[in-house]
Protein backbone atom coordinates (compact mmCIF):
# COMPACT_ATOMS: atom_id res chain seq x y z
CA UNK A 1 0.00 0.00 0.00
CA UNK A 2 1.26 3.67 -1.28
CA UNK A 3 1.01 6.46 1.13
CA UNK A 4 -0.89 8.23 -1.54
CA UNK A 5 -3.49 6.00 -3.12
CA UNK A 6 -4.11 5.80 -7.01
CA UNK A 7 -6.82 5.11 -9.78
CA UNK A 8 -6.27 3.56 -13.09
CA UNK A 9 -8.83 3.49 -14.87
CA UNK A 10 -7.99 0.44 -17.23
CA UNK A 11 -9.30 -0.64 -20.67
CA UNK A 12 -8.66 -4.65 -20.67
CA UNK A 13 -9.57 -4.55 -24.41
CA UNK A 14 -12.17 -6.87 -25.97
CA UNK A 15 -10.70 -10.27 -24.53
CA UNK A 16 -8.67 -9.78 -21.71
CA UNK A 17 -5.79 -11.34 -23.03
CA UNK A 18 -4.28 -11.30 -26.25
CA UNK A 19 -5.42 -7.73 -27.36
CA UNK A 20 -4.52 -6.41 -23.55
CA UNK A 21 -1.78 -3.63 -23.82
CA UNK A 22 1.44 -4.16 -22.03
CA UNK A 23 0.44 -0.90 -20.00
CA UNK A 24 -3.16 -2.07 -19.12
CA UNK A 25 -1.82 -5.46 -17.50
CA UNK A 26 1.16 -3.93 -15.87
CA UNK A 27 -1.35 -1.74 -13.99
CA UNK A 28 -3.59 -4.69 -13.39
CA UNK A 29 -0.33 -6.33 -11.71
CA UNK A 30 0.55 -3.63 -9.02
CA UNK A 31 -3.16 -2.57 -7.93
CA UNK A 32 -3.93 -3.57 -4.40
CA UNK A 33 -7.65 -3.68 -5.20
CA UNK A 34 -9.53 -4.39 -8.61
CA UNK A 35 -12.97 -3.20 -9.54
CA UNK A 36 -15.45 -3.65 -12.54
CA UNK A 37 -18.04 -5.48 -13.75
CA UNK A 38 -18.26 -9.21 -13.12
CA UNK A 39 -17.99 -10.30 -16.50
CA UNK A 40 -14.93 -8.32 -17.41
CA UNK A 41 -12.96 -8.90 -13.68
CA UNK A 42 -13.48 -12.91 -15.08
CA UNK A 43 -11.88 -12.16 -18.16
CA UNK A 44 -8.66 -11.22 -16.26
CA UNK A 45 -9.23 -13.49 -12.85
CA UNK A 46 -6.01 -15.63 -13.73
CA UNK A 47 -4.12 -11.90 -13.42
CA UNK A 48 -5.34 -11.08 -9.69
CA UNK A 49 -4.20 -13.67 -7.38
CA UNK A 50 -3.53 -11.93 -4.18
CA UNK A 51 -5.42 -8.92 -4.61
CA UNK A 52 -8.67 -7.59 -3.16
CA UNK A 53 -11.49 -7.97 -6.28
CA UNK A 54 -14.49 -6.31 -6.11
CA UNK A 55 -16.68 -7.91 -8.84
CA UNK A 56 -19.78 -5.90 -9.22
CA UNK A 57 -23.19 -6.59 -11.16
CA UNK A 58 -24.00 -4.34 -14.45
CA UNK A 59 -25.57 -1.07 -13.94
CA UNK A 60 -23.64 0.02 -11.03
CA UNK A 61 -21.26 2.38 -12.43
CA UNK A 62 -21.47 5.24 -10.15
CA UNK A 63 -20.98 2.86 -7.01
CA UNK A 64 -18.05 1.48 -8.53
CA UNK A 65 -16.54 4.71 -9.24
CA UNK A 66 -17.04 5.98 -5.23
CA UNK A 67 -15.48 2.58 -4.57
CA UNK A 68 -12.62 3.16 -6.16
CA UNK A 69 -11.86 6.38 -4.67
CA UNK A 70 -12.67 5.23 -1.51
CA UNK A 71 -9.91 2.63 -1.59
CA UNK A 72 -7.66 5.30 -3.41
CA UNK A 73 -8.61 7.15 -0.26
CA UNK A 74 -6.78 4.91 2.32
CA UNK A 75 -3.62 4.61 0.37
CA UNK A 76 -4.12 1.38 -1.73
CA UNK A 77 -3.55 1.20 -5.96
CA UNK A 78 -6.90 1.08 -7.54
CA UNK A 79 -7.81 -0.84 -11.25
CA UNK A 80 -10.91 0.57 -12.09
CA UNK A 81 -11.63 -2.24 -14.95
CA UNK A 82 -13.82 -1.74 -18.34
CA UNK A 83 -14.03 -3.98 -20.84
CA UNK A 84 -12.20 -2.41 -24.10
CA UNK A 85 -11.68 1.36 -23.64
CA UNK A 86 -12.23 2.90 -20.22
CA UNK A 87 -12.48 6.09 -22.02
CA UNK A 88 -15.33 4.96 -24.40
CA UNK A 89 -18.26 4.12 -23.25
CA UNK A 90 -16.67 2.65 -20.19
CA UNK A 91 -15.84 3.66 -16.09
CA UNK A 92 -13.61 6.94 -16.93
CA UNK A 93 -17.02 9.36 -16.85
CA UNK A 94 -18.72 8.27 -14.11
CA UNK A 95 -15.25 8.22 -12.24
CA UNK A 96 -14.64 11.48 -13.25
CA UNK A 97 -17.83 12.68 -12.79
CA UNK A 98 -17.53 11.49 -9.32
CA UNK A 99 -14.68 12.98 -8.14
CA UNK A 100 -15.64 16.18 -9.48
CA UNK A 101 -18.36 16.30 -7.63
CA UNK A 102 -16.41 15.94 -4.61
CA UNK A 103 -14.80 18.86 -5.72
CA UNK A 104 -11.54 16.96 -6.47
CA UNK A 105 -9.21 18.76 -8.70
CA UNK A 106 -6.02 17.40 -11.12
CA UNK A 107 -3.21 17.27 -9.32
CA UNK A 108 -5.05 16.62 -5.90
CA UNK A 109 -5.10 13.64 -4.36
CA UNK A 110 -6.21 10.39 -5.18
CA UNK A 111 -3.81 10.41 -8.58
CA UNK A 112 -5.48 9.36 -11.40
CA UNK A 113 -4.30 7.73 -15.30
CA UNK A 114 -6.45 6.45 -17.45
CA UNK A 115 -4.82 3.36 -19.68
CA UNK A 116 -6.35 2.95 -23.13
CA UNK A 117 -7.55 -0.11 -24.52
CA UNK A 118 -8.34 -1.50 -28.30
CA UNK A 119 -12.46 -1.78 -28.15
CA UNK A 120 -15.03 -4.24 -29.67
CA UNK A 121 -15.79 -1.79 -32.79
CA UNK A 122 -12.08 -2.19 -33.85
CA UNK A 123 -11.55 -5.55 -32.86
CA UNK A 124 -14.86 -6.06 -34.85
CA UNK A 125 -13.36 -4.04 -37.83
CA UNK A 126 -9.95 -6.58 -36.89
CA UNK A 127 -12.02 -9.62 -38.17
CA UNK A 128 -13.88 -7.60 -40.94
CA UNK A 129 -10.43 -7.15 -42.32
CA UNK A 130 -10.99 -2.82 -43.59
CA UNK A 131 -14.49 -1.41 -42.52
CA UNK A 132 -13.08 1.95 -40.82
CA UNK A 133 -10.64 2.84 -42.86
CA UNK A 134 -12.48 6.38 -43.67
CA UNK A 135 -14.31 9.01 -41.11
CA UNK A 136 -16.50 6.79 -38.88
CA UNK A 137 -18.85 7.47 -36.45
CA UNK A 138 -19.53 5.62 -32.88
CA UNK A 139 -23.28 5.68 -31.77
CA UNK A 140 -24.66 3.72 -28.78
CA UNK A 141 -28.30 3.15 -29.36
CA UNK A 142 -29.09 3.04 -25.43
CA UNK A 143 -31.81 5.34 -24.81
CA UNK A 144 -31.39 5.12 -20.91
CA UNK A 145 -29.20 7.99 -20.41
CA UNK A 146 -29.48 9.82 -23.46
CA UNK A 147 -32.60 11.00 -24.77
CA UNK A 148 -34.13 9.27 -28.03
CA UNK A 149 -34.45 11.99 -30.23
CA UNK A 150 -30.67 12.98 -29.93
CA UNK A 151 -29.58 9.41 -31.06
CA UNK A 152 -31.88 8.84 -33.58
CA UNK A 153 -30.20 12.60 -35.12
CA UNK A 154 -26.89 11.31 -34.97
CA UNK A 155 -27.60 8.65 -36.62
CA UNK A 156 -29.60 10.52 -39.20
CA UNK A 157 -26.47 12.76 -39.62
CA UNK A 158 -23.68 9.87 -39.63
CA UNK A 159 -25.93 9.01 -42.22
CA UNK A 160 -26.12 11.87 -44.67
CA UNK A 161 -22.95 12.50 -44.52
CA UNK A 162 -21.67 9.28 -45.46
CA UNK A 163 -19.56 8.00 -42.42
CA UNK A 164 -19.37 4.24 -42.05
CA UNK A 165 -21.36 3.53 -38.27
CA UNK A 166 -20.07 1.72 -35.66
CA UNK A 167 -23.81 1.09 -33.23
CA UNK A 168 -23.07 -0.39 -30.15
CA UNK A 169 -25.81 -1.45 -28.03
CA UNK A 170 -28.47 -2.04 -30.89
CA UNK A 171 -30.88 -3.98 -28.93
CA UNK A 172 -32.10 -4.96 -25.49
CA UNK A 173 -34.54 -7.46 -23.88
CA UNK A 174 -36.85 -4.26 -23.34
CA UNK A 175 -35.45 -2.32 -26.16
CA UNK A 176 -36.30 -3.24 -29.30
CA UNK A 177 -37.26 -0.64 -31.76
CA UNK A 178 -34.31 1.65 -31.84
CA UNK A 179 -32.16 -0.69 -34.34
CA UNK A 180 -35.15 -1.01 -37.04
CA UNK A 181 -35.44 2.95 -36.44
CA UNK A 182 -31.62 3.53 -36.94
CA UNK A 183 -32.07 1.39 -40.14
CA UNK A 184 -34.56 3.14 -42.24
CA UNK A 185 -33.01 6.27 -40.97
CA UNK A 186 -29.59 4.81 -42.59
CA UNK A 187 -31.49 4.05 -45.84
CA UNK A 188 -32.78 7.13 -46.71
CA UNK A 189 -29.30 8.36 -47.61
CA UNK A 190 -27.93 4.67 -48.60
CA UNK A 191 -28.27 2.04 -51.05
CA UNK A 192 -29.78 -1.26 -50.12
CA UNK A 193 -26.81 -3.30 -50.77
CA UNK A 194 -24.37 -1.54 -48.12
CA UNK A 195 -23.11 -3.78 -46.27
CA UNK A 196 -23.90 -3.80 -42.83
CA UNK A 197 -21.82 -6.72 -40.45
CA UNK A 198 -23.19 -8.16 -37.04
CA UNK A 199 -20.45 -8.65 -34.60
CA UNK A 200 -21.19 -10.52 -31.17
CA UNK A 201 -18.55 -11.23 -29.16
CA UNK A 202 -15.48 -9.46 -30.73
CA UNK A 203 -12.34 -12.02 -29.76
CA UNK A 204 -13.88 -13.83 -27.35
CA UNK A 205 -13.92 -17.77 -28.16
CA UNK A 206 -17.89 -17.12 -28.73
CA UNK A 207 -17.37 -14.80 -31.57
CA UNK A 208 -19.72 -14.90 -34.09
CA UNK A 209 -19.68 -12.48 -37.23
CA UNK A 210 -22.88 -11.71 -39.63
CA UNK A 211 -22.69 -9.76 -42.94
CA UNK A 212 -26.24 -8.65 -44.62
CA UNK A 213 -27.03 -5.97 -47.11
CA UNK A 214 -28.98 -2.68 -45.23
CA UNK A 215 -32.08 -4.31 -47.30
CA UNK A 216 -32.07 -7.05 -45.34
CA UNK A 217 -30.27 -5.84 -42.21
CA UNK A 218 -33.91 -5.77 -40.27
CA UNK A 219 -33.58 -9.69 -40.32
CA UNK A 220 -29.96 -10.11 -38.58
CA UNK A 221 -30.03 -11.11 -34.81
CA UNK A 222 -28.68 -8.73 -32.72
CA UNK A 223 -28.22 -8.10 -28.43
CA UNK A 224 -25.89 -6.03 -26.51
CA UNK A 225 -23.38 -7.62 -27.09
CA UNK A 226 -22.98 -7.12 -30.55
CA UNK A 227 -21.74 -4.75 -32.73
CA UNK A 228 -23.06 -3.14 -36.02
CA UNK A 229 -20.97 -1.59 -38.62
CA UNK A 230 -22.57 0.04 -41.37
CA UNK A 231 -20.45 0.61 -44.79
CA UNK A 232 -19.68 3.58 -46.04
CA UNK A 233 -20.61 4.50 -50.01
CA UNK A 234 -17.76 3.04 -50.94
CA UNK A 235 -17.66 -0.24 -48.55
CA UNK A 236 -17.69 -3.52 -50.69
CA UNK A 237 -18.14 -7.23 -49.36
CA UNK A 238 -15.32 -9.52 -50.03
CA UNK A 239 -16.55 -12.44 -48.68
CA UNK A 240 -16.95 -12.27 -45.23
CA UNK A 241 -15.04 -9.38 -45.46
CA UNK A 242 -16.04 -5.56 -45.82
CA UNK A 243 -12.85 -3.49 -47.61
CA UNK A 244 -13.37 0.36 -46.82
CA UNK A 245 -10.99 2.24 -49.86
CA UNK A 246 -8.79 4.41 -48.61
CA UNK A 247 -9.72 6.96 -50.92
CA UNK A 248 -13.13 8.47 -51.44
CA UNK A 249 -15.34 7.94 -54.47
CA UNK A 250 -18.52 9.71 -54.74
CA UNK A 251 -21.42 7.93 -54.06
CA UNK A 252 -20.52 4.28 -55.35
CA UNK A 253 -23.61 2.86 -53.02
CA UNK A 254 -25.78 5.78 -53.89
CA UNK A 255 -29.28 5.79 -52.74
CA UNK B 1 9.80 -19.55 -42.78
CA UNK B 2 6.60 -21.53 -43.12
CA UNK B 3 5.03 -23.57 -46.66
CA UNK B 4 2.60 -20.76 -46.85
CA UNK B 5 2.56 -16.80 -46.17
CA UNK B 6 1.42 -14.65 -43.83
CA UNK B 7 0.38 -11.19 -43.51
CA UNK B 8 -0.53 -9.41 -40.14
CA UNK B 9 -1.51 -6.17 -40.01
CA UNK B 10 -0.17 -4.76 -36.94
CA UNK B 11 -1.22 -1.45 -35.30
CA UNK B 12 1.54 -0.95 -32.72
CA UNK B 13 -0.41 1.63 -30.86
CA UNK B 14 0.83 5.34 -30.10
CA UNK B 15 4.15 4.16 -28.94
CA UNK B 16 4.64 0.82 -29.66
CA UNK B 17 6.08 -0.09 -26.30
CA UNK B 18 3.68 0.13 -23.42
CA UNK B 19 0.43 0.19 -25.23
CA UNK B 20 0.71 -2.21 -27.91
CA UNK B 21 -1.06 -5.22 -27.25
CA UNK B 22 0.19 -8.51 -26.55
CA UNK B 23 -1.11 -9.82 -29.46
CA UNK B 24 0.59 -7.15 -31.76
CA UNK B 25 4.26 -7.98 -29.80
CA UNK B 26 3.67 -11.62 -30.26
CA UNK B 27 2.85 -11.47 -34.03
CA UNK B 28 6.05 -8.98 -34.34
CA UNK B 29 8.22 -11.83 -32.35
CA UNK B 30 7.14 -14.17 -34.77
CA UNK B 31 7.43 -12.40 -38.04
CA UNK B 32 10.36 -12.93 -40.62
CA UNK B 33 9.53 -10.04 -42.23
CA UNK B 34 8.75 -6.62 -40.63
CA UNK B 35 7.77 -4.04 -43.13
CA UNK B 36 6.43 -0.09 -42.19
CA UNK B 37 6.70 3.34 -42.39
CA UNK B 38 10.55 4.16 -40.60
CA UNK B 39 8.94 6.30 -37.84
CA UNK B 40 6.83 3.19 -36.82
CA UNK B 41 9.64 1.02 -37.38
CA UNK B 42 11.84 3.04 -35.13
CA UNK B 43 9.37 2.85 -32.18
CA UNK B 44 9.63 -0.94 -32.52
CA UNK B 45 13.01 -1.59 -33.55
CA UNK B 46 14.76 -2.97 -30.19
CA UNK B 47 12.08 -6.03 -31.03
CA UNK B 48 13.07 -6.93 -34.91
CA UNK B 49 16.87 -8.03 -34.34
CA UNK B 50 17.36 -10.85 -36.90
CA UNK B 51 14.36 -10.02 -39.21
CA UNK B 52 14.57 -8.58 -42.49
CA UNK B 53 12.93 -5.00 -41.80
CA UNK B 54 11.84 -2.84 -45.18
CA UNK B 55 12.11 0.62 -43.12
CA UNK B 56 9.61 2.90 -45.82
CA UNK B 57 9.14 7.09 -46.75
CA UNK B 58 5.78 7.76 -45.54
CA UNK B 59 3.05 7.76 -48.32
CA UNK B 60 3.93 4.47 -50.35
CA UNK B 61 1.17 2.82 -49.04
CA UNK B 62 0.20 0.67 -51.90
CA UNK B 63 3.89 -0.44 -52.52
CA UNK B 64 4.14 -1.52 -49.19
CA UNK B 65 1.30 -3.13 -49.70
CA UNK B 66 3.07 -5.22 -52.70
CA UNK B 67 6.25 -6.15 -50.95
CA UNK B 68 3.70 -7.28 -47.85
CA UNK B 69 2.37 -9.82 -50.29
CA UNK B 70 5.04 -10.72 -52.76
CA UNK B 71 6.88 -11.96 -49.14
CA UNK B 72 4.30 -14.21 -47.94
CA UNK B 73 4.04 -15.74 -51.59
CA UNK B 74 7.58 -16.50 -51.26
CA UNK B 75 5.99 -18.18 -47.82
CA UNK B 76 7.87 -16.14 -45.17
CA UNK B 77 5.47 -14.76 -42.18
CA UNK B 78 5.59 -10.54 -42.90
CA UNK B 79 4.25 -7.90 -40.28
CA UNK B 80 2.83 -4.81 -41.70
CA UNK B 81 3.46 -2.17 -39.33
CA UNK B 82 1.00 0.83 -39.06
CA UNK B 83 0.75 3.28 -35.92
CA UNK B 84 -2.25 2.99 -33.80
CA UNK B 85 -4.65 0.81 -35.56
CA UNK B 86 -4.15 -0.48 -39.03
CA UNK B 87 -7.76 -0.61 -39.36
CA UNK B 88 -8.00 3.30 -38.77
CA UNK B 89 -6.55 5.27 -41.61
CA UNK B 90 -3.48 2.53 -41.31
CA UNK B 91 -2.83 -0.13 -43.35
CA UNK B 92 -5.46 -2.68 -43.48
CA UNK B 93 -7.40 -0.67 -46.53
CA UNK B 94 -4.14 -0.70 -48.83
CA UNK B 95 -3.27 -4.31 -48.39
CA UNK B 96 -7.05 -5.71 -48.54
CA UNK B 97 -7.28 -3.46 -52.12
CA UNK B 98 -3.85 -4.18 -53.56
CA UNK B 99 -5.28 -8.13 -52.75
CA UNK B 100 -8.57 -7.55 -54.38
CA UNK B 101 -6.81 -5.92 -57.47
CA UNK B 102 -5.07 -9.43 -57.48
CA UNK B 103 -8.29 -11.23 -57.42
CA UNK B 104 -7.53 -12.75 -53.84
CA UNK B 105 -10.05 -13.98 -51.83
CA UNK B 106 -10.49 -14.88 -48.16
CA UNK B 107 -9.84 -18.52 -47.90
CA UNK B 108 -6.80 -18.37 -50.12
CA UNK B 109 -3.03 -17.65 -49.43
CA UNK B 110 -1.76 -15.98 -48.25
CA UNK B 111 -3.74 -15.91 -45.07
CA UNK B 112 -4.11 -12.51 -43.63
CA UNK B 113 -5.06 -11.27 -39.44
CA UNK B 114 -5.94 -8.13 -38.80
CA UNK B 115 -4.51 -7.03 -35.39
CA UNK B 116 -6.11 -4.00 -33.33
CA UNK B 117 -4.30 -1.56 -31.37
CA UNK B 118 -5.20 2.02 -29.51
CA UNK B 119 -5.47 4.82 -31.67
CA UNK B 120 -3.70 8.44 -31.55
CA UNK B 121 -7.84 9.72 -30.31
CA UNK B 122 -7.36 7.07 -27.80
CA UNK B 123 -4.90 8.26 -26.24
CA UNK B 124 -5.66 11.55 -26.54
CA UNK B 125 -8.76 11.12 -24.65
CA UNK B 126 -6.81 8.86 -21.81
CA UNK B 127 -4.32 11.72 -21.62
CA UNK B 128 -7.59 14.02 -21.58
CA UNK B 129 -9.38 12.50 -18.67
CA UNK B 130 -12.81 11.31 -20.34
CA UNK B 131 -13.74 13.11 -23.67
CA UNK B 132 -14.62 10.51 -25.73
CA UNK B 133 -17.42 9.29 -22.93
CA UNK B 134 -20.11 9.97 -25.59
CA UNK B 135 -21.09 9.40 -29.35
CA UNK B 136 -17.91 10.44 -31.27
CA UNK B 137 -17.18 11.13 -35.20
CA UNK B 138 -13.23 10.56 -36.23
CA UNK B 139 -12.82 13.08 -39.42
CA UNK B 140 -9.60 12.86 -40.84
CA UNK B 141 -8.99 16.88 -43.01
CA UNK B 142 -6.53 15.43 -45.37
CA UNK B 143 -7.65 16.33 -48.94
CA UNK B 144 -5.20 13.96 -50.10
CA UNK B 145 -7.46 11.56 -51.45
CA UNK B 146 -10.74 12.64 -50.24
CA UNK B 147 -12.85 15.47 -52.03
CA UNK B 148 -12.77 18.94 -49.48
CA UNK B 149 -16.59 19.13 -50.23
CA UNK B 150 -16.84 15.48 -48.71
CA UNK B 151 -14.61 16.22 -45.77
CA UNK B 152 -16.51 19.31 -44.70
CA UNK B 153 -19.85 18.07 -45.17
CA UNK B 154 -18.72 15.26 -42.54
CA UNK B 155 -17.44 17.97 -40.14
CA UNK B 156 -20.83 20.42 -40.63
CA UNK B 157 -22.90 16.76 -40.04
CA UNK B 158 -20.92 16.27 -36.72
CA UNK B 159 -21.65 19.45 -35.71
CA UNK B 160 -25.08 19.71 -36.01
CA UNK B 161 -25.77 16.73 -34.59
CA UNK B 162 -23.58 17.25 -31.06
CA UNK B 163 -20.60 14.08 -31.74
CA UNK B 164 -17.50 14.87 -30.06
CA UNK B 165 -15.61 15.55 -33.14
CA UNK B 166 -11.86 13.85 -33.62
CA UNK B 167 -9.93 15.68 -36.08
CA UNK B 168 -6.77 13.52 -37.69
CA UNK B 169 -4.28 15.55 -40.48
CA UNK B 170 -5.44 18.50 -39.34
CA UNK B 171 -2.70 20.61 -40.77
CA UNK B 172 0.40 19.70 -43.28
CA UNK B 173 2.89 22.24 -44.50
CA UNK B 174 0.74 22.93 -47.57
CA UNK B 175 -2.17 22.71 -46.42
CA UNK B 176 -3.18 25.20 -43.94
CA UNK B 177 -6.75 26.04 -44.65
CA UNK B 178 -8.68 23.29 -43.44
CA UNK B 179 -8.49 23.71 -39.79
CA UNK B 180 -10.19 27.14 -39.89
CA UNK B 181 -12.56 26.17 -42.29
CA UNK B 182 -13.99 22.86 -39.82
CA UNK B 183 -13.58 25.18 -36.64
CA UNK B 184 -15.69 28.14 -38.27
CA UNK B 185 -18.53 25.00 -39.36
CA UNK B 186 -18.34 23.76 -35.83
CA UNK B 187 -18.82 27.35 -34.42
CA UNK B 188 -22.07 27.59 -36.34
CA UNK B 189 -23.42 24.31 -34.14
CA UNK B 190 -21.40 24.72 -30.83
CA UNK B 191 -21.02 27.28 -27.96
CA UNK B 192 -17.70 29.66 -28.28
CA UNK B 193 -16.30 27.96 -24.64
CA UNK B 194 -16.84 24.84 -25.88
CA UNK B 195 -13.59 23.26 -25.16
CA UNK B 196 -10.54 21.77 -27.96
CA UNK B 197 -7.90 19.86 -27.07
CA UNK B 198 -4.73 19.60 -29.39
CA UNK B 199 -2.53 16.45 -28.59
CA UNK B 200 0.38 16.62 -30.40
CA UNK B 201 2.81 12.92 -30.13
CA UNK B 202 0.17 11.30 -27.86
CA UNK B 203 1.54 8.82 -25.69
CA UNK B 204 5.24 9.80 -26.80
CA UNK B 205 8.14 11.34 -24.76
CA UNK B 206 7.85 14.13 -26.76
CA UNK B 207 3.41 14.45 -26.02
CA UNK B 208 2.29 18.06 -25.71
CA UNK B 209 -1.59 18.95 -24.48
CA UNK B 210 -2.95 22.39 -24.76
CA UNK B 211 -6.16 23.13 -24.27
CA UNK B 212 -8.60 26.45 -25.57
CA UNK B 213 -12.05 27.13 -26.02
CA UNK B 214 -13.73 26.67 -29.38
CA UNK B 215 -13.79 30.65 -29.97
CA UNK B 216 -9.71 30.37 -29.88
CA UNK B 217 -9.29 27.56 -31.28
CA UNK B 218 -7.67 28.99 -34.20
CA UNK B 219 -4.82 30.29 -32.63
CA UNK B 220 -3.24 26.79 -31.23
CA UNK B 221 -0.54 25.68 -33.21
CA UNK B 222 -1.20 21.82 -35.01
CA UNK B 223 0.37 19.48 -37.34
CA UNK B 224 -0.19 16.38 -38.98
CA UNK B 225 1.06 14.78 -35.67
CA UNK B 226 -1.67 16.68 -33.75
CA UNK B 227 -4.99 14.73 -32.72
CA UNK B 228 -7.52 17.81 -31.91
CA UNK B 229 -10.69 16.80 -29.96
CA UNK B 230 -13.92 18.85 -30.05
CA UNK B 231 -16.10 18.53 -27.52
CA UNK B 232 -19.44 17.98 -27.53
CA UNK B 233 -22.06 20.21 -25.69
CA UNK B 234 -21.86 18.64 -22.47
CA UNK B 235 -18.02 18.55 -22.33
CA UNK B 236 -16.29 20.40 -19.31
CA UNK B 237 -13.15 21.40 -18.69
CA UNK B 238 -11.49 20.99 -15.42
CA UNK B 239 -7.62 21.84 -15.21
CA UNK B 240 -5.88 20.22 -18.21
CA UNK B 241 -8.58 17.18 -18.69
CA UNK B 242 -12.20 17.28 -20.58
CA UNK B 243 -15.16 15.31 -18.74
CA UNK B 244 -17.92 14.46 -21.04
CA UNK B 245 -20.86 13.19 -18.85
CA UNK B 246 -21.81 9.50 -19.56
CA UNK B 247 -25.67 11.21 -19.52
CA UNK B 248 -26.73 13.82 -21.82
CA UNK B 249 -28.08 16.83 -20.80
CA UNK B 250 -29.32 18.75 -23.83
CA UNK B 251 -27.53 21.67 -24.82
CA UNK B 252 -25.57 22.92 -21.90
CA UNK B 253 -23.21 24.82 -24.14
CA UNK B 254 -25.65 25.39 -26.84
CA UNK B 255 -25.12 27.99 -29.23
Amino acid sequence: VSEHGRINLIGIGPDGSLHITVAAATAIRQADVVIGYRAYIDQIRARLRGKIVLDRAIGQEIERAEEAIEHACQGRRVALVSGGDAGVYGMAGPLFESLRARGWHPGQPPEVQVIPGVTAAQMAAARLGAPLMHDFATISLSDLLTPWDVIIRRVEAAASADFIIALYNPISQRRVTQLPAAFAAIRQHRGRETPVAFVRDAGRPSESVAIASLAEADQQPADMRTVIIVGNSNTERLGDLLITPRGYFPQRHAR
